[in-house]
């Protein structure tokens, strides 16, 4: 990055984000809950899902798009699942609630199992088995978002990056935490070559045509993004289809928006014509070890199964394979001590918030 | 493919593979289902996982490799889930019990999650969700397999190519079926590459030192495949991440032998010194619809998904993006009709089956 940097600690960003939820009349406890999923993104390091998108919550929240006080409720439900109406709330409380549902049936019946529609964004998918993992359950999470990818031999838009995370405990190992787009390489990344003005690698996106291109102009031209595997002969119809897998488990099943008909997250973007369900969706599964196997046995396993994983002989110009959750956990341990790095843009972005609620902001 | 092809009806090959494990002491039950999981690949056209692999099976059974007649037992239950123990019998026959296992407990409770330790190579992953589709489930199921992929960064094969099948009941289309390895890609496409004596793309294998390669030879000569994604600024940590989870869910879940450990399934390779539980491991999902959301309903959209999905415009070059499982239906509907062709190679192999066991085999 080539803008300069301001430090803030988490809890100042937290109470931030907290009053200006509430503002728009989020109660306490919803808007602090949202505040920790934003501001947990930038611990991690998860920039583009931390307090950079506080604007965009506010200009939805502003507009009467997102409800500030929805009645979130069970739709259906049996022993091991249910189905969640969000009531258009935030995706930032709508989510750990459903969340929550889905680990106490996994507590009580071995695995819960919760699709949710009528949703917004939920923030990084990463944080929902973060609270799996304080519970020693296995947790999972699953989006679909604003359409951005083409699927393998189409030339159009019609998938959201459509992420998929779940996290394993470890017993003195820290656990294995894999949330990961499923898309070729994340929005931010075109994002940054935008920025500095430089080419991007064939297989990142597609012209509006269809073509291969390196020119990530093409991208706001009109162009998709590509799958994971973005080619045939890499893979691409597999990127194509877990990304057609998370669409399905959170919008078909729950009643949500899927493919290109989900509502953007972004105003400058522009809202599906048709609908063809009530929002975004969600989906989150939690399975409880002890179902399965001895928990100690399980997690004295997994820091063997990282032992072993982290002793394989390196690649060239490498210092071998990481452990998923790695980079995540390092950044959480640097920005909790030192403070989190906002971009100048997103600082600019938390202070026109504030001088129109009234919020006070200011670099501590 | 430039060797002959001869043609065999589905019935015959079952009938044969059948009377193959009856040999052994496989029971008639069982033997029928596992014949019938076998020439199920072979219909769908995953010739790589039918009845090639037969003369493989019948040597593990001559051996006493694998357990002709296992005591399958579920060993901890709770409502949604469970643990099976496979009693190191034919992953043909174990698999299809554990997954009727999820199949029971998701009609009863929601969904239902097994998973498998001490078993084998279970055919192609594809067959369990098929199974569910019969139902009006939605069915996942996973396995590791042999030592061949390495992590991103790594050097040196540490995961199979573990792969994801998951599929979605259509009302009047057909089902959507994905199917996939979290290997860039299926290792007979290095195989025929081999045969052909032709390069490889950049991205599939790396030699033994881990440098990027497109000689296939060097996968033979101790090299390893490339998890989905390839690079890793193509995303070769997610393809590195699922492989992981496919692991922990079968292996580290069940008490199977995970990552390098897992036991080959073939003669030639070599047995890990290691074991750090028994067999390998496989892990089995249902959900039941209508806990979410009205059946109909669901499948209705699905068909609406499909439609919606054929219509992408098309990339320059192609026909547009296909749904996942067209190619396999494809194959089912002609090979059904005009029978399976099989390479001579194979042919030779099940006549030599033929020979030592004096069951008849014959093109007809």
């Amino acid at each position: 990055m080539d803008e300069p940097l301001s430090l803030f600690t988490a809890a100042y960003l937290r109470d931030f984000a907290t009053a200006v939820f509430k503002h728009f009349g989020v109660c306490k406890a919803d808007a602090e809950l949202a505040a920790d999923v934003l501001v947990k993104s930038d611990l991690r390091g998860v920039d583009s899902h931390g307090v950079a998108r506080l604007h965009t919550y506010f200009e939805m929240l502003e507009l009467g798009r997102i409800n500030p006080k929805p009645n979130i409720k069970i739709v259906r439900e049996k022993t091991s699942v249910a189905s969640v109406d969000g009531d258009n709330g935030l995706g930032l409380v709508v989510a750990p609630k459903a969340n929550e549902i889905a680990m106490v049936k996994a507590e009580q019946h071995g695995s819960g199992w919760v699709s949710v529609c009528n949703t917004n964004h939920f923030g990084f998918a990463g944080y929902y088995p973060l609270m799996a993992l304080e519970r020693d359950l296995i947790g999972w999470a699953m989006t679909n978002s604003t359409k951005l990818v083409a699927p393998l031999w189409g030339a159009e838009r019609m998938l959201g990056t459509n992420p998929i995370a779940i996290a394993f405990p470890g017993y003195q190992e820290p656990p294995i935490v894999i949330d990961m787009a499923t898309s070729a390489v994340a929005y931010g990344k075109i994002e940054i070559a935008l920025r500095k003005n430089e080419n991007i690698p064939t297989g990142w996106i597609i012209d509006r045509d269809g073509n291969d291109t390196n020119n990530p102009q093409d991208m706001l031209a009109g162009g998709a993004q590509l799958p994971l595997g973005s080619q045939k002969e890499m893979g691409g119809h597999k990127g194509y289809g877990l990304a057609s897998m998370v669409d399905i488990l959170c919008c078909v099943l729950s009643g949500a928006n899927w493919g290109p008909f989900a509502p953007p997250f972004a105003l400058r973007q522009e809202i599906p014509e048709r609908q063809v369900g009530k929002g975004i969706g969600h989906f989150f599964g939690a399975l409880q070890i002890d179902g399965f196997i001895d928990k100690d046995e399980f997690k004295k396993q997994i820091d063997e199964w990282i032992r072993v994983f982290r002793s394989t002989k390196p690649a060239p110009g490498t210092h071998g394979p990481l452990i998923p959750g790695d980079p995540e956990r390092e950044a959480e341990t640097i920005r909790s001590k030192e403070g989190i790095p906002l971009l100048k843009a997103v600082v600019d972005d938390l202070l026109d918030i504030s001088r129109k609620t009234g919020i006070p902001f200011g670099a501590k």
